[in-house]
């Protein structure tokens, strides 16, 4: 029996002559689950009308109420998380423990629940009051749907019913269109069930979550691009984000995207020289984490040639040669990882360690150490910045200081930045010139550490320039940030108290940041 | 002798095939001042590479220094205001008193000194410390340049080169590329010279301010779409604007528009009953300031037939007709409002007053105030938002207050919304109606008040949704948020204090809100 869309509140038949999925087991290859429907353009216009009627009804709700869905949504998940934990692994190939059950359900209602905290003292909001002029501002829903893509590689964290996106258009009080990734079709079903009961149980508008597994690429562009649309948020593939991308500017759709991202690390040779082998089982470690199928995963390592350069590649490499195949996503992520390690490889990239697809069923490939010097990099530097999702880095070897600085400068738009130095000052100068091409080309720095954790803190930035995202100033983790792609500024020039939103009024709405003349207070207004 | 452009710190020959041109006085028609050059694709181009590589050396200049400039740069401004008032009056037909001198002068070096104070405070940077993660966050420069075009109608406060675009742009530390407006040439040089000045003694990189007085749209369209921008501002017609956004979009440069908002005013029964004959006045009088050439031009006016409306209407049709017609910017504002007034008429509105060319030299346009009814505008409804610049108002009359609150219902996005009810209450029932359908349709509501007025407030947003500009969550007016176009997040994870940029270092580098902890302080990191 083909499974059921949620479309204003309802789970229904889909309308889908393009036909039906099913997800397949990455372990061994089969099929597994029960058929889910392609949706057609009827289905997304369904989605599209009840989505707007429900943004402008949500509009109008109480943050309390949002916030007080979002707990119940978290606690729903934790109860049932055996059983959805059994799913995704089983959909993803991602083992239950302690990756699913431990790490990624956690992360996900913890996200839920510091969304609905950040609804209930309206810390997404940024109020601004300008008592001498008359002015109030604060940041409010777009009182139209938002849109969520979610990716393949968190079933939970980032899915679409579900994940940091969805819980950051909630805090806003914008609905969700959202698009599960059809690798796991069943998870995301679940998940939405949970949040179904909840908006029932919240009296939210119906379709304050709606589901769609899967759409032509014709249709999903055609959501995509119709301004009844306020946002969309993606995390993806570089051509499926280029792609939403152009219809949704054309709309005037706000597109929030995460593309692509190779996540240099600079490893410099004070810190090579001083702890070369612990970095070594860093980045190692780093790189084959969950089959390294992170968009955060160190996919670039830069060092200066030498002999202790060279204990460090056979160090790392001698890691990744034992380091077990691990089970990939699906048969697109391995066939994917295969084509961009023949590209790199085909453009001046040798194989140091793994490099080969396993014997036996399923989706898995060993883990890859690639190398190249600084001077094939930096001539064919468009090609080897081609991002191998998967558990695989490149190794950039340079002549000199110089060199490494000038493969830092040719770098495009990443996520992450990371520079190992050493601990007594030696590599300073060099940090400064690093760190200065590198701070123009990633959202999140780090020192003396690889950059795979990705923790949901007020101060993440998990974003950065284009073409790893959209938009420069924006993130995708961590709130109240993440929740700010999502609004609106609202402006109130002499409205009477009693016109204006509860966190803008005289009085504190209780516990609530304000700028109150230049001043961050939580007082009512004098 | 034809004028020179500031490309790289120098003030040279332009690179000008397509010739040259000179402003033209609009009281007169005739041409005024010098021959200014229309620059081509070697000027751009030499633009493009000497702002990127001033775009790296501004990142690490310490904020103080740029608001020493942009204080230096004020002074310069206010100490030559009479010549420069006068200038600006010859090429735009705006009056040197007050409107230049006391009024937009005043507005635009406090705009550069309140830039200079969120550069020197790091206001625009949201500093955001996570102790306990090992986080920290901030916006910093994009480290590209950002193009400005300015537009013709506010010669000194949206001065690509000195206005407000410019000054949120450098508050950040990015250079400007700004495009002249070239209704107003020579003042856009004169500001320039002041500026480049003001960069000299400042020692910032030369090319932190460039000008070009006029391009080839195809040029225009060249430089919009070229990555090595870090951002564009615009302000300016629809038709511009989205030809700019579409070139920007494909090349995933950020793109911050301002383009067309028709400002609907809502007059609630109530209000029109109590205080018609002075609402009367405040429209002439905010519709023909200026001869009605403002971005927040009350152009849609809707309020409900009868009686009372209808002794609104003739109370507001004498006044126009008595007011004098005023001068135009130019040839284009005046043909354009033609041709729009042409396609509302053509489309069921009807002149009530005004509505013609005057005999006589230069470009004057009589106030006009036009009519129809809320039926015919809900049928039309397209068509009927047509805005129509200059000193030109459209009235339409519902037939009850349903129809009124369907009328919002249908309006596009635009910058401002204004709602005018009674002081006792009796129209809160149908306020509610129709500020919940304009809050979704406007960057800023007013309540018993013309929106001409836009007060340089923390809480100001001048901003809306598409198509009144490009993004709902920003503003090109009120410092910081307007500086916050024009950054980008930056995150340091486990980043060592000597590392970090001043505002994230443990000691407060001086008088810095920062949120640590969750927690808005000036204290340092304990």
């Amino acid at each position: 029996m083909t499974q059921r869309v949620l479309i204003a509140g309802a789970w229904r038949d889909a309308d889908a002559p393009a036909g039906t999925f099913r997800a397949v087991d990455p372990a061994t290859g089969e099929e597994t689950g029960p058929a889910f429907p392609t949706s057609s353009v009827a289905d997304v216009e369904a989605c599209l009308a009840a989505g707007a009627a429900a943004a402008v009804a949500l509009a109008d709700v109480h943050p309390a109420r949002v916030a007080a869905f979002l707990d119940d949504y978290a606690a729903r998940v934790d109860a049932d998380a055996p059983r959805l934990a059994a799913l995704a692994a089983r959909e993803t190939g991602l083992p239950v423990e302690p990756r699913l059950l431990r790490v990624e359900i956690p992360r996900t209602t913890g996200q839920l629940r510091q969304a609905a905290e950040a609804a209930r003292t309206w810390s997404f909001a940024h109020p601004i009051i300008d008592t001498r002029a008359g002015l109030r501002s604060c940041f409010g829903p777009l009182a139209k749907p938002v849109l969520v893509l979610g990716p393949g590689n968190f079933p939970f964290a980032f899915n679409a019913a579900a994940g940091g996106d969805f819980a950051a258009a909630l805090a806003a009080r914008n609905p969700v269109i959202a698009k599960a990734h059809p690798g796991h079709p069943a998870t995301s079903q679940a998940l939405a069930e949970h949040a179904a009961a909840a908006i029932g149980a919240a009296e939210l508008p119906p379709a304050t979550l709606q589901l769609v597994y899967d759409v032509p690429a014709a249709v999903g562009l055609a959501l995509a691009g119709d301004a009844r649309l306020g946002a969309i948020a993606f995390t993806g593939s570089r051509r499926g984000g280029l792609a939403l991308k152009a219809a949704a500017d054309a709309a005037g759709v706000a597109i929030y995207l995460e593309m692509s991202s190779i996540n240099p690390v600079f490893l410099l040779p004070g810190a090579v020289a001083e702890r070369g082998d612990a970095i070594a089982e860093e980045l190692a470690a780093s790189c084959t984490l969950g089959a390294g199928q992170f968009c955060t995963n160190p996919g670039l390592v830069a060092l200066v040639d030498g002999p202790a350069a060279e204990r460090f590649v056979a160090e790392t490499a001698r890691r990744f040669a034992a380091a077990p195949p691990g089970v990939l996503l699906g048969r697109g992520v391995r066939d994917g990882l295969e084509a961009s390690l023949a590209e790199l490889t085909g453009v001046g990239a040798r194989v140091v360690a793994g490099g080969r697809r396993p014997d036996g069923p399923g989706f898995r490939f060993s883990p890859t150490l690639l190398a190249t010097s600084g001077r094939t990099f930096l001539s064919r530097r468009a090609a080897l910045q081609r991002e191998a999702f998967g558990p695989a880095s490149l190794l950039v070897l340079a002549a000199d200081a110089d060199e490494l600085a000038a493969i830092a400068a040719a770098l495009e738009g990443n996520l992450t930045s990371a520079i190992y130095s050493a601990s007594d000052g030696r590599d300073e100068d060099l940090y400064r010139a690093v760190a200065r091409a590198l701070r123009a080309r990633a959202g999140r720095l780090l020192d003396d550490k690889m950059p795979t954790g990705v923790a949901v803190s007020p101060a993440m930035a998990h974003g950065g320039p284009y073409p790893a995202t959209a938009h420069p100033g924006a993130t995708s983790v961590g709130i109240p940030a993440a929740i700010r792609r999502f609004v609106a500024l609202h402006g109130y020039d002499h409205v009477r108290d009693a016109h204006l939103p509860p966190v803008l009024r005289d009085r504190n709405p209780g516990d609530v940041w304000r700028s109150i003349d230049g001043r961050w207070t939580k007082e009512d207004v004098s």
